[in-house]
């Protein structure tokens, strides 16, 4: 499946002064979709909407684009839906234009691959040695400044894992580089709070919904590093692939304990999902 | 003058795939044309590809991009052009394409109208709320991760300054959001070091050989904001405006001292340059 790309509602290219590429200056938002359905698509626009409002960047309409993503998500079958929505096009320098006429983009690209162990073993992280840098004014935003995790893969493609991940400052855990961190103690569930930096994941907020819902204790706070020494269970989260369990973190073994399975099977996911 | 646009070397638009505009992923020059010759070229290019070694970006052959920004610089008169290097199109993910085919994209733009009083009286800076985010491996480089100025743009219109200052996270200056910063004290300059955050400024680089040739003792350390008040001048740098004196910085006066009006002077400077 080749990707398609639509600009606009258009197939046409993106215009040189677009400042989503002279400054990463928009949002995307990533999605699942199976069967003609795109999964979890009113809270995606949701976060879409909000964090325009946080950018002052003014959302398109979220009629127009959930129609546009239903026509174009395929009626069977897997696919990614990618959106992205910039401030538009722009005069020269940092300053956005007094009215912006943003642009928006699509794509719908063919399902990746996971291998199924992911699910069932569970994945290899390692720690990054790049770190998230840490602005209160960005935390959160799926915004499209990611030089980080760019840099970050060629670390995580260097060593062959899985995924990595990335601290704040002061040895705090953010994420990582393309997921939410869950960490399972004693029952209780702990991600790192968004305050200072990282993704306000979809797929983090469905999975605090559904372990509260379930009777587990949740919190998002701060998270040392050293805590996850400790931790009974750890694993990750994306509207992706949903739930991987963390089998080995910078170098020691977890397992693949009852709550993250039954947060799998609440959610419905594995490899055959 | 309409701003020119080409996309590797034709009149054409980006393939939404780019990685520049998917997660900023690229770098930017932006210099100061006038009577047909590009000001300090070589300098602009050198910081180019030592900064996509440092993104792992395959550098467009220098050859190739000097003849395309000579062919595309006006004969006459004054222009800014503006060069963006992005990784180019790539596949979903935050992971980089093995074998990446660099985009380059040029615009020439029209010479913005200063004012003349800029030079002669000075600025207006404030001090931005929106903090710039450290991270030593992003440090110094021009990249398109530009969301921080973006939001400092947005406080600077809305005080009606004429340029903002960024603090790091423990006080210390960074600079102005499209410019770096100088103090003098006792005819010694200082300028923020940027191993933590900012962009390291050919205009920056330029000021501090000239300074040193002239004899002014000069350093590049961390600055704390407070030491700025015992400043006997402040001026702020970039490529396409040079010099200014800073009038006023966060309701402190300075005067247009004769350390900022020598170097101006020595750099051929001033509202008829």
């Amino acid at each position: 499946v080749k990707t398609r790309w639509l600009v606009n509602g258009l197939e046409t290219g993106i215009h040189p002064s677009d400042r989503g590429l002279a400054y990463g200056d928009g949002l995307f938002e990533t999605m699942a979709a199976s069967g003609g359905d795109v999964h979890r698509l009113d809270r995606h626009l949701r976060r879409l909407a909000r964090d325009c409002e946080r950018l002052r960047i003014p959302c398109p309409d979220l009629g127009l684009l959930e129609r546009e993503i239903r026509a174009a998500c395929p009626a069977s079958g897997r696919a990614v839906v990618k959106l992205i929505v910039t401030r538009g096009p722009g005069a020269r320098g940092y300053r956005a234009p007094a009215s912006p006429e943003p642009t928006r983009i699509l794509a719908v690209a063919a399902w990746p691959d996971y291998p199924p162990s992911h699910y069932t073993r569970g994945i290899d992280v390692m720690l990054c040695e790049i770190r998230a840098s840490e602005n209160p004014m960005l935390a959160g935003m799926k915004h499209l400044n990611r030089l980080e995790q760019v840099l970050a893969q060629f670390e995580i493609a260097a060593r062959g894992a899985d995924e990595g991940l990335m601290l704040g400052a002061r040895d705090n855990v953010i994420g990582g580089s393309m997921s939410n961190l869950f960490m399972v103690k004693d029952e209780a569930l702990t991600t790192p709070a968004l305050n200072d930096a990282g993704v306000a994941g979809i797929m983090r907020e469905v999975v605090l919904e559904h372990a509260s819902a379930r009777g587990f204790e949740t919190s998002e706070r701060r998270l040392a590093i050293a805590e996850l020494r400790e931790a009974d269970e750890i694993f990750v989260t994306n509207s992706v692939f949903g739930v991987w369990p963390v089998r080995r973190l910078d170098g020691r073994r977890y397992r693949v304990g009852p709550v993250t399975r039954e947060l799998m099977h609440a959610l419905e996911l594995g490899p055959h999902a």
